[in-house]
Order: structure tokens, then sequence, then C-alpha cells
């Protein structure tokens, strides 16, 4: 039997869908990149945009979205239909042959609706399940899924879901058969011991050196729970996640740019 | 060898994608019909309440709109994000694996901006090609494609396309291979004798009978290009053509209510 095939898991954050050039820069490299690779997308401003001239009054908590009906409907056309076919179409004529969907295709990521937390967070969906098998299938069959933050209950409600965590639950799920990296592409060029210096990326970090880092406060705010998310998917079966900017993408899949976490040292 | 097996293409139209019980309704009757079956859907009114609310002037001419590029973004988001996975959430609710796509996906349908014409119609799709062994596999595997009317160039350009021929193409292209049925869900029973009589139902109508017709004044107005066209597919390969309504759909499929269009007596 022939060894499993590695997976890359890669998910793209608003900055790069936002900016036209980043994007499509980004989707070049990664059309390029050879292997089964899944990805998957967030949403952008234009939600936002568009939510204010529809005027859907927008609530966030804690950096998240409050997904009421008509937050649902707009965050459905956008992330799945606007966002999502705009990098399909992009990645085939890159001759990659992308199939975008979201969880409801196919049944490949079911959820259920948040409940029970402080907040009502409404049409939230927290995922269930992950039909691996599936995915594994279209990767074998030469397809590049292309994933929208859209999930569904099974019957028949549609979810908002976070797409950092969907990425980590397919990867999740995928490593049980396939050696798999789940690669965070953000602004930043990785994990930076000095905020403001772009130069001193941090190329390795295990839950040792984690804890050294943030005891000295080299690592704080908004990265401890990046990282804390990071090394639960390392602990959970993922091989390695890498955190790096979309711009250096080959050299981040390379480990020659960005940050690399792993369970071991 | 089996025989091969039929696949039914059915398109359901604005006034049941506007109506929420109507399309509830059709897409329980859809799930429970066995077989392979493929959904085209059209965009219904939703796409022109939200460009009148974006403030996006638009265009009609002869029945079509012409699709700028604000237009198009519009459309994608609406037609392939909004309706499809709305219907394909539903669809997972009553036990259908659909997947839910556009041309762009997997490339299955691609098309070229449309040139040439009196009228520049802007991002309009006249279709190129059909890639009819992918969607066969779909079906094979147990999914039903649910597909919205856009495409692409292969270029990264997304076109809106005509979804009436977006779904005879499609049949059309299946037809090499498998006995292709086209089924055209609309508001009236089928072709009327009498416009203002829902009970006159032409139960077979083909290229003889259709002159007749024709000829009589019994078929008038925007019937008669319906007609040509239904006509123009089953000259091209497919058995049969069934116009009706969609809440009659397990009628309709049984030959127990609309119209059947055949090339033969």
């Amino acid at each position: 039997m022939p060894a499993p095939t590695p997976i890359y898991i890669i998910k793209i954050g608003g900055q790069v869908i936002d900016d036209k050039d980043a994007l499509s820069g980004f989707l070049h490299s990664f059309a390029k990149t050879q292997g089964n690779k899944i990805l998957v997308h967030g949403g952008g401003k234009l939600a936002t945009q568009m939510a204010a001239q529809l005027n859907i009054p927008q609530q966030m908590v804690n950096g998240r979205r409050i997904t009421d009906a008509d937050t649902l409907k707009l965050v459905t056309m956008v992330y799945a239909g606007g966002i999502n076919k705009s990098i399909v179409a992009q990645l085939q004529s890159n001759n990659c042959d992308a199939i975008g969907c979201c969880g409801a295709d196919g049944n490949i990521i079911l959820a259920k609706k948040r409940t029970g937390a402080d907040i009502d967070y409404g049409f939230a969906g927290d995922i269930v399940s992950v039909q691996s098998e599936k995915l594994g299938r279209w990767l074998q069959e030469g397809y590049t899924p292309v994933i929208a933050p859209i999930t569904h209950d099974g019957n028949g409600q549609l979810l908002n879901t976070n797409a950092d965590t969907l990425a980590q639950e397919i990867a999740v799920a995928l490593s049980a058969h396939h050696p798999a990296t789940l690669i965070y592409c953000f602004e930043k060029k990785g994990v930076l011991q000095k905020a403001d210096d772009d130069d001193s990326v941090i190329p390795h970090i295990n839950p040792a050196s984690f804890e050294t880092l943030k005891n000295n406060g080299i690592i704080s705010g908004g990265m401890i729970p990046k990282l804390e998310n990071a090394l639960k998917a390392v602990s959970r079966g993922i091989e390695q996640v890498l955190i790096g900017q979309a711009s250096e993408f080959h050299a981040l899949i390379n480990h020659k740019s960005g940050t690399r976490i792993t369970h071991d040292t």
C-alpha cells in the first residue's frame, strides 16, 4: 500500500481577500503548488460594507459577528457566492481544478446552532462533523476544494461558521488518514519576536517554547489565543501548523518563511 | 454492459424561487424522485430587489438583463450564493445529497462573453462546452448537482448565463451517453390551448403539431420561442422536454400532468 498522500489545508483571511492584487498573487502561487490542497477562505470587509449599504445593523462581540437572519442571508451571498466563485474562477484560469462549496454541499460539514453561550450569536454554527472521505475522494479525483465558512444543520438551516475553526476541523478530520498541514495565511510574516519588526519571525514553536515565550512577554495579546489554537491543532493529530504571509506562500510551504508549530521539539 | 441510466435535468424559474412555500414543496417532491437528476435554477426577483437597494441601475432588453460589472457581482452573490445554498441546505434536509455549483466549479460549464450582438449585453456568457463526464461521475457517486446560472470564460471572468439555455446545453451534452429528459417548471400547468384556462393543457407536441397549433393561432406570443427552443432541444438528442408546474412535479415527471414535447409523433 502506498504511503498516504500529504494534504495541505490553507486558510486565507480577510486582508488578502480585500486586496485584489494580493489575492491574485496568492492564488497564482497556490495554484502552482503541487499536491493535495484545500483552500478555506474568510469573508473580508465586503459583507460589512454591504450590510451598511443594505441597512442591516452589524453587532460584533469579541471580534465575532452576531449573525441575525438578514446577516446570515448576506454572508451566505457574499462568502459562498461572490468571494467563493471569484476565487474558483481565478484558480481555474491558473489551471487549478477548483470546486467551490460550503458545508451544506455534499453535506461535507455539519454544524449545530450555537446555544447556551452567554451571548446569543444568532445563526452561528459550531462544527459537529466533517465528511473527510468525501473531501479525500474529491482530492483524489484532482479537484481542489475551495470552502466558504458557511455550514448547515442538516435540517435546512444554513449557519455562519468561523473560518479559522473550519480550517482546523477539516485538517483534524483529514489527519486521521493523511499527514495534514494546516496553514494560516495572514498579514504578518509569521509570529514575531518584536511586534513592529517584520524580520523577527520565530521560525519554530512547540508547547514548551510557547510557555517560555509567553512567560517572557514576547508573545502577547491576540497572538496568544491564535497560538493556543494552533497548539491544540497539533495535539489533535495535525502534523504541523504554518503561520505566515500569503505573499510568501511558496516559501512558507517550504519552511523558508513563517512560523512552524509542531507538537514535538 | 447495463443500459445507460436516464437523467432528468430540471429547470425551476423565478416564480417558484420567489415563493418560499412553493419552493419548499417543490424541493420536497424533487428530493423524493428516484433516479439521476440535476437541478438548474434561475434567479427570481431577489437580484432586482437588491440592485434597487444597492443603487445598481438595471437595464433589461427583450427580457434579458444587461450585466454590467456591478450587476455581475450582484447576481453571482444572489444566484450562486444565496439561492443556491438555500436550495442545497433544503435538499440535504430532505435526504438528497445535493452539491451546489456554478459553471466555474470543476470547470463544468465554459462560456464566452457575448460579442457581436446589436446590443452590448455586458458580462453575458454564451456556452462553449459542458463537461458532461464530470457531471455524470457526480451523479454516479450519488450527488445531485444544483447549478446556478453563472459560468466562466476560463480566464478568470465569471459570466451571467440564461438559465433556460444552461439547462438545455447540459441536457444536450448528457444526452450523448444517457437518455435525457429536460423539464421546465414554470407557473402554468403546461402549454395551454386557451391562455386563461388552466385545464386546457396540450399533453403532447411534436414538430408537426407545433406548426398546426401555431398556424391556427392556438400558440402565440411568448410561448412560440419557448416551444421552438424545446423542439430544438429534442432535435439535438434530448429524448423529451416536459413543461409544467413545479407544484405538480411528481405528476409531470410521470407524464400525468403538463406538456410533453418529442421529436417523433
